[in-house]
């Protein structure tokens, strides 16, 4: 078994491979993209990902890509020698954490990731930011947020119990806590910021976010 | 076992959802939303979806929320009683459903819902449709379009055999066809075309569809 992972270093959606690897103790090779044209080729486009992007995962010569479908196969093939599990066998509580990875995905991630492109990633490519975007995002986020410190109250994690569907909700979190002086919207929610704080005592975040 | 779907009948997010269990021929009961404010009470922002939408399953005592999650839910439950298979048992065959139906959430289902909305569900409310974001949502599902012809060169199916993952690429594509007059898109590729023309030869598709 050799596994190579394809990605931004330093972006979310590697990010959440990343941890997902770390959380189930698996070796692999980073392959650090540093210039964009090089997701663009007919050879990228034809083998890794059709439409240009990173992440994309090479367990020996099974090739996917997408990252939360990444982080899913690996799950499903890794999990049962690992000391973590991610998705609980019992088909009820699996059907939470997929529940609560459509809000991530649905409710959390594009308003997050609006921000983080406005502020972040489209500075760094030499663009300006759009303030009404930002706001208008950060008002969408804080709404969510308001609904997670409800979902949150009483528990440790959004199942109870660690799963995929908390990892999800980390790198964008990480990063706007890192990269922007929007931190604060986590830490003024009470069960939002005790969640936080959880996932970020793990040793797979840690490991994850060392350098 | 009973099965109650809570969901607007018309909407591609409850057809969703009544496609799998029409595919894997389980009978349920739809509970259909006529006025919104029933999905914004205390009672269901508490006990059925905090963020106050549907579809909503509840299988038996089960409440789970979500389209995606709730078809994942029923897959996992109840595919190894029926005869069709909609997530493969092989491990890399399933990851690769897994990431079609992250193409499909990241960059088919956004583009056209924008469409549906601002051509359908606006106007019923009484809005207006904005032009621009229509034109845009177009060009965008064009691009995505022209990849999915690619993509399914020499198939049937997205991985070759029926899947979870062309299922949930049916009920934006229908109520495109069948509520507006850009369903061209689709036809004008031949290998998508052909694809969507075997999707709706299914029994399950003509059973959700019939009336
Ligand atoms: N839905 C994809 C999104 C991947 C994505 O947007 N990747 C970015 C880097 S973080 C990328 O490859 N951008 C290049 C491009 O879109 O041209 C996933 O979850 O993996
Ligand atoms: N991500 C959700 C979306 C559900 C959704 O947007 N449902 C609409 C009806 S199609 C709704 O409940 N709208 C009411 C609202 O958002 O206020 C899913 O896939 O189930």
């Amino acid at each position: 078994m050799a596994i190579k992972l394809i990605g931004f270093a330093q972006s979310p959606t590697t990010a959440r491979v990343v941890l997902t690897l770390n959380e189930l103790g698996l070796p692999y090779e980073l392959e650090g993209v540093t210039d964009i044209q090089t997701i663009k080729t007919e050879d990228f486009i034809a083998n890794k990902h059709p439409f240009g992007k990173v992440p994309v995962l090479c367990d020996d010569d099974h090739v996917v890509n997408e990252s939360r479908a990444i982080c899913r196969y690996l799950v499903s093939k890794y999990q049962k020698d690992a000391k973590t599990a991610l998705i609980p066998n019992d088909v009820k509580k699996a059907s939470l954490v997929e529940q609560y990875i459509s809000y991530e995905s649905s409710y959390y991630d594009p308003p997050l990731l609006k921000v983080l492109y406005q502020e972040i990633f489209s500075k760094k490519r030499g663009g300006t930011t759009d303030e009404a975007v930002v706001k208008q995002s950060l008002e969408e986020l804080e709404k969510t947020l308001d609904i997670y410190d409800k979902i949150l109250v009483g528990k440790d994690y959004l199942i109870g119990e660690y799963s995929l569907a908390d990892l999800f909700h980390i790198p964008c979190a990480h990063t706007l806590y890192t990269d922007t002086s929007h931190g604060d919207i986590f830490n003024k929610r009470p069960n939002v910021k005790r969640w936080i704080d959880n996932l970020r005592e793990r040793d797979a975040y840690k490991k994850t976010y060392a350098k």
